[in-house]
């Protein structure tokens, strides 16, 4: 295809068609009538019709997403000299358009719709397809002269390039959503736990009284699981830059010239600014979404994490006056619509709830990528609605966890040390001393007694005052640092 | 608290403020500035800014049966004595606004918020309040004449009335969105069976050839486990019918009157025709969930049938040259955008993402169910939202599996009648004449060396040709009705 | 087939096959040599070689079950004069050596075999063949005179007969073993309860201060939902009592007599004294688990319960010194090797991990469950691996968390009345008397300033010591009984 | 702790200890009764009462990892100058013994126990000093001259040795007995699929038929898929390499000399051949078992990619008549015990039930992992058997699914012909000469009327014998390798 001189010329025209009712639009199928101020054409509106089911849209992120493989295959077929300058630069302008979500209102499908992601593809294709007509002057729903298959889905099929959008969308929500606000969270925590390294409190195992260590070891353990969990993220987003793109059909790359698969992945690398690549295998990229299983596995890695992190939170705060009372979380809203002045830990039960929905869409995407056959994993809008979901709610709630409840929570140190006081399980420094079994009858005789620790060592005979106090200094019991002994 | 002659009285004015900027609302913990042409108060704006988290909001549903519940208990708390008919006359038709829908746009706030849903039942409180204020001539943000706390939510705490929406709004969605569609569902697939229960097809089990049954028997097995999960969808109902609202804050009924409880489950039935009754032990509908887990397992248990269904279908369906290609379902759009004149069962596969979906809310739900402490289950957001989310798809799902696939497909009898004429699994009914082992042999043989199964049982020496045609005639073979031998 | 009168004796042979090394048996695909003293075949051999997978092995209650199917089977068979009295008897005493456990040690199959439990069903063939053979004074291996497939499986296929085993060992688990054990824990639970109603406790909601009830209210909260999981436990019970068997390879019942189907669920309940009746529609019975996903469903919601009450004692027995403290669990065993003299909650952790086992069984179930193809769901040994698994879990786990941890726990009465001394909650009593805002700012100040209420009530003015003393009385407070207001 | 020269001297010992009835242990509890001819002592006793549940054992893995971590202790402490040459000796003999499995009989509690495994730990204590008692002439249960808590346990906690065990035990799993066989089967899928990069085949996606691909090119897409999950298991081994060792009863290495943390991480590597490292922050290490959810996560990645491959074979050997028909699978065993002559996929039923299960599990393991508090994961137990388990039925299952079903599998080249001849999907590769609109109304003539693509694309007018031969070609259709275009 050449660079034809007679070619229309690109109209600099704002997004808008101004009409009103129906426009005919036709697929193979034949014709359907479209909203006549939409760019969607015949096969949106039959999904629309078909599909109408739940509250659940596809994600507007696929779309954004989507306008990069657009703009990366234009600028392919170009080079390739299949697609002339002017086609080239209509797609471009309004697969950037699609890119920057001023299109987002002409992507109106639902997530419940053909498991390829064909329905959202031809969305894209049609209405590219529509505004470039539309600026290049020419008649919207006549697919002339930049077709919604032959032209703008050239060398491409749903089957390579949805898979692409769904990992250039969860690599973008990764980068630019999720990573960010669960980085500022363990930065808080870490901010916080470097603050109170000092301050020693009672530990707890199995929920019982234990051996001291200080607030800041005790948060430094927390802000570890989020580092760990955001090591797993970033390592799980290596497979997700492997683009199926140039696998077409089913894999073999039917209808898409040679050197069509890398080119554009190095295109969208190039636009994206990520490290995407064409993906070595493309019947395992096409046949599986395992890539995806495994970036959620990490996504939900996280939220376990987190939900450890925010109960810990939560039960160290319980009271004021009955409960563990050693964390003081700060009070944004009142509590109870009967009870007056009850202050709850809303913002962890709010993470905790977001950790358990992401351990349930977990299930949902593990399932889903079990469910493929053959040259097509056809679970893909479930999936992918499950992974933004997933990080949007992460995100979203590790930013308000950490700036609603864990910047401003206090110690109530009081509390704190009145616990290190009063407990029994000291008597553990006594053990390498006077054996496990005699410093075990110790502490028995001090709960059936009520007695302090003190009393009930000197009163075993086992150990003296000097000894006594030499041995049981809880802050002598921490350690150093976070890496034990 | 008596009907004083001397109260303010009740215009009839529409929906609607006429305000613009910001209202100053207050609640105890001091000022907030709120939308001057919004009905909430403080404690929904301190919610909207704690909890902007992703794009869940709390279903509407939610809202519209808390109208029920505030309506109720206005009526007890009147008939009490202790809420003045003028009060109760504003609250009912502020109530009866939220039922209705009027009123969603005042209830903005998230899923992901306290636990125990406070802040949505303070949003109600508010709304309401401030809505019989106007109706009143009061001032808004005044909280007064009608209070959202000592009025509007008059011997209720949330931990009562919020489970008691929540089993309304459940009920609701099973009575009038599933049940029906799911019923309908089930009517269309057994009227195609009756219309082919004399089609003998091969019977395939472990995907393999097996002996006949007929496409009626087939198709009445997907509906008799469809008949089946609804079953058990309205035997799980019978545990939401109980509700909590008279346990107050912890199952007490601290601050509620005697009798409040039945009176107001009394009334919830009157007023929604459903039957409705006092939950018998309120520290189990307070501190649980349990219920609602069982629900929603319920939904699971659909989803689980519908997917095997969907699923038999898109197999029986595949094709059209290279697959089982026994049905053929409607072509509702074009099914590629690469290949051409490609159509797929994607109807079968919306709804097998649907089924995933609901068995992802399961694990939330039932993690979430587990996660109760003491008097509260502060993970009912989480809960109510999956199970009208799942409700909501399911239902929506099956009207349209049903209405743009089940009910056009149609049967492809070339290719059923040449599976029946080529299987060798019709060797079985030679079984009881000459042995399993006898039986086997021949079969092994027409495979083996691509006979049929009349030439292998001939040449085995074992039947004749008389015995053979009287033997194994597939319509012998399919047995009567659904019920066995 | 005639009950003729030259038919060899049977003799009272004890089980055991003395005899080394191997011995020759075949199947339709040849021989196989099995171990001489055991009385399994060909197809249990094979099976032995080609699923050699993991430790899991087929659960004997599978077996157990098996054996009234074959024994019902024999029974109708003989009635319906398709086999021959003797025949009968020799198959009947296999079959109730193989139901009481005598014969295990010849059911040696794996749970990861093919789907369908066919090579289990041949393994009870096999064995009832070769000890009838021997009982009969045969030779073991010729499958004369009573053949595994001809005569043990005569009008039987494995794809009705083992989901009719599955069924019956089902019940049997839930009947003999689970609910037992489930109803001595609600007992236990409410006999306490019961003695324990007027300890009045603070309430926890939000795992923070609330208002009182008393210990026995939040004991009956825990029985009421044991109470509810059994309901929903024998309900669930119902779909078990249908039985597939009768529908043979596909559902039509080919090859059994009519009447066949109604008359051995009339014989198998006869035999095991439960409601079993044949399934009304085969097809769905066959080509579905759903009446087991269902049943495991209901355990699934046993668990999340369990788990609920489980962490409530766990939390409220934690301490001794540092936590709630109000519980005192029996000190079973040391809890620490390292800090002496610790006890922990070990029974309560003990449960909730078997019922988070319990969960995880329960998406593999349902996953299994949705798997079904056809006329078969090759799911089987899997989903009934994961129900006798978790029946058994739940029920030795109820049994030991009864023994060992409810029975003998004790109250903290000092510590639980000291919370209800030191709550600042008690001020929602007074909320219906000077409004919530002012009750509001009495707790506020009395938390801040660290006052008992009285103090902070008297210091607000808006209540005087008499009505103080009048109204905040927590033994008012707790209501009567559990049904709230 | 000095070497004292008159010390007892190691005696060598066969294992066995030859006493009858019952021997006096003790604890810091008091005194038990344990069989006479067991190492074991006065706790493990009591756990074997308390936890008589089910029939899951904890893993004998566990024990003989937890053999590293005793002589690597005993070697840490005695280079300490803590535990004399005798006692050390004594102490890593019983050590190996336990490691090499030889006292496995003496390691007999159950999975369900404390959730620190603490239970399991005592256990190793008892019978290492037991077995060490016996060796230097001493009497057992008198806890001299080697302890269980002050020699054996010297320096550790269960909640720090525990973890440890769990990792190296997981480790061992993933080296020795999932990789190996994971491996094994990918390089026969592999193998065989470079056999056949020439079979060219029909595609399907959506079930449906699309484009060509060889045979070698779907197989090595599953192989992609299998390499992928063994890359993902060998990543998240990585975190299974950081040990908790050393940080003793909360992270603080209490009671653990300085360095140990390190050496003792190092003596493990040193033994096992492993690359165990110290974890650089022992709260994180102690308060979550996330390294594990995460290397659990793996398994469950593997799980998934190897249910699609399974279920695509047996699809693709559906048949032998009336299904897909293009594999040939071997034949192990009659399939049926009703139908003469079927053979069913029973491999791949049994590797898709194995995937479901290890879901399943990682559903437990995800739960568990969430379930943490303060400085104490209580899920270990829980965690480590599901873990063990699905590695150890993962492993199993694909050496069998290799050995007897993968290894075996033959082409049927006819049938794969005869579909690549009748596919009207071939028409793809017009759509970028005739536009794919007019390539679309081919397609649907064919369809619509029977008609070869051939026959229905000359029919058209838009494409003639020359140009159709040139372009449609199967062979040119399937590109080159596996990276697509």
């Amino acid at each position: 295809m050449s660079n034809d001189d007679n070619h229309p010329a690109m109209q600099d025209l704002p997004i808008g068609i101004a009409a009103k009712g129906m426009r005919h639009e036709f697929d193979s199928m034949g014709d359907v009538d479209v909203p006549a101020d939409r760019y969607w054409g015949a096969q949106t509106e039959r999904s629309l019709q078909h599909f109408n089911i739940g509250g659940d849209l596809m994600p507007k992120p696929v779309y954004h997403a989507y306008g990069y493989v657009k703009k990366a295959c234009a600028l392919v077929n170009n080079a390739a000299g299949r697609l002339p300058d002017w086609k080239r630069d209509a797609i471009i302008r309004a697969a950037d358009e699609t890119i920057s979500g001023k299109l987002d209102d002409h992507y109106p499908l639902f997530v419940w719709q053909t498991g390829s992601g064909t329905q959202s593809n031809m969305n894209v294709n049609e209405v590219i397809s529509n505004r470039a007509i539309q600026l290049l002057g020419g008649t919207l729903g006549t697919q002339q002269p930049v077709g919604p298959n032959d032209d703008v889905n050239m060398g491409q099929s749903s089957n390579d390039t949805f898979p692409t959008a769904m990992h250039i969308a969860s690599v973008a929500a990764i980068d630019d959503l999720l990573v960010p606000q669960v980085t500022k969270l363990a930065e808080t925590i870490e901010k916080k736990a470097d603050s109170w390294m000092d301050v020693v409190k009672i530990g707890r195992t199995h929920l019982e009284d234990a051996v001291p260590l200080t607030v800041g070891q005790e948060w430094h353990g927390w802000a570890g699981q989020i580092r760990d969990a955001i090591a797993d993220i970033e390592t799980s987003r290596e497979g997700l830059y492997k683009l199926a793109v140039g696998g077409t059909a089913v894999g073999t790359g039917l209808n898409a010239p040679e050197g069509f698969a890398a080119d554009v992945a190095a295109k969208i690398a190039e636009l994206t600014g990520k490290p995407f690549v064409t993906a070595p295998n493309k019947f395992s990229a096409q046949g599986s979404l395992d890539a995806m299983v495994r970036a959620h596995g990490a996504l939900r890695n996280l939220a376990v994490a987190l939900m450890k992190i925010a109960n810990d939170m939560r039960w160290l705060a319980s009271g004021p006056r009955c409960g563990f009372a050693e964390l003081l979380l700060p009070s944004n809203e009142p509590g109870s619509s009967i009870m007056p002045g009850k202050v709850n830990p809303t913002q962890c039960e709010a993470m905790v709830m977001i950790a358990i929905q992401v351990m349930g869409n977990d299930s949902a995407v593990s399932i889903s990528g079990s469910q493929g056959n053959f040259e097509l994993n056809a679970m893909r809008p479930v999936i992918i609605n499950n992974f933004l979901h997933s990080a949007r709610i992460l995100a979203d709630g590790c930013e308000k966890f950490r700036e609603y409840s864990v910047e401003g929570t206090e110690l109530n140190r009081e509390k704190i040390q009145s616990y290190v006081d009063g407990s029994v399980m000291l008597v553990t420094a006594l053990s390498p001393v006077i054996g496990y079994q005699n410093a075990a009858h110790i502490a028995e005789k001090a709960i059936a007694e009520g007695l302090t620790l003190k009393q009930a060592a000197l009163a075993s005979g086992k150990v003296d005052e000097a000894m006594f106090d030499k041995v049981v200094r809880p802050l002598d019991m921490v350690g150093k640092g976070l890496s034990g002994a």
